[in-house]
């Protein structure tokens, strides 16, 4: 087995959400991961500290497409605007598989308190990343964090409606849509 | 003893914190937070299942508190009217030992990754009662959880400002100022 398996860290997750529903999260062990993925334990060990990391397995490459997408939208763009090239960026990444084992992984994170403070620990993560860029274009504080945090909203509640079965449209469109409902729903507050 | 000390949780808590501060986190163990506090660990563990939860000793007492603040405010009151309501009602409980300890407490949270994520979940419990609160007042989501995130913003600021030991501002007042900085910061978004 060469060193670097092709899409290794894709297999790991996909065969940990395997079994974490078949057989429960807390039943399923790093060597049982590696091996329905066809891997070792060292190749697991290498993409992922323990099991629990392999479900928030996207989250630096996330973090790191919604500040590049931040950065890169023109000059003009207003905070809300450079929110929505962020979201753009991030969700053209996505792929069918991803969409296909999202319920799954939904339930499993639901299922488990530990993994529920994870996931919104990660959400805290995505919101420091988009603000730390907005800040660096010289968007004040609070509202940069603010404006990041309805683009962490926007990605949440459009995943959601991405996974569910009758949804027909792509991700980019829903976490536009869902941005701009956050949007009108902030202008009542204010 | 008796089986109920008088004021033992607070004790337990000021105990927790003199420790994690002397000695580190990692290093202080339930019975020597029990032995400081002049308190048996069975005592310990009525209040508290672990010693990480002694540094969010406040969290159901406080989303409570939001939640009744927001349930009482006046039937006309906007929904940042009504948060406001609960940030009056939760700040006006605090006491100047929290004030006197919330350095350290900071301090200990921001030195480990477990306490800033169960940080992190404890907003989103705030969050969450407050969101309930709102919507049983009949307002739409995501407004609802919209103006609860902006309570949990404006009571983390002003509590940062509130222990500053130059402060000498109530921290009720440093909330409802908070809550307008971030009223000001949202109109800019919109």
């Amino acid at each position: 087995m060469g060193r670097w398996e092709p899409n290794a860290r894709m297999r790991l997750v996909r065969a940990a959400i395997d079994l974490f529903a078949e057989q429960g999260y807390d039943k399923t062990t790093v060597a049982q991961i590696a091996e329905r993925a066809g891997l070792t334990k060292t190749t697991f060990f290498r993409h992922f500290p323990d099991k629990r990391e392999v479900l928030f397995a996207g989250q630096e490459v996330h973090a790191r497409l919604l500040a590049d997408g931040i950065a890169g939208a023109p000059a003009g763009a207003t905070p809300l605007q450079a929110v929505a090239a962020a979201l753009d960026a991030v969700t053209a990444t996505f792929v069918p598989e991803q969409r296909e084992f999202g319920p799954r992984l939904h339930d499993v994170i639901a299922a488990h308190k530990e993994l529920r403070e994870r996931e919104v620990f990660k959400r805290a993560g995505l919101g420091a990343a988009m603000t730390e860029a907005l800040t660096a274009r010289g968007v004040p504080d609070p509202a940069a964090s603010l404006a990041a945090d309805l683009g962490v909203r926007a990605f949440t509640r459009a995943f959601e409606r991405w996974i569910e079965p009758a949804n027909d449209q792509p991700f980019p469109e829903l976490a536009r849509q869902a941005l701009d409902e956050l949007r009108t729903a902030v202008a009542t507050l204010a």
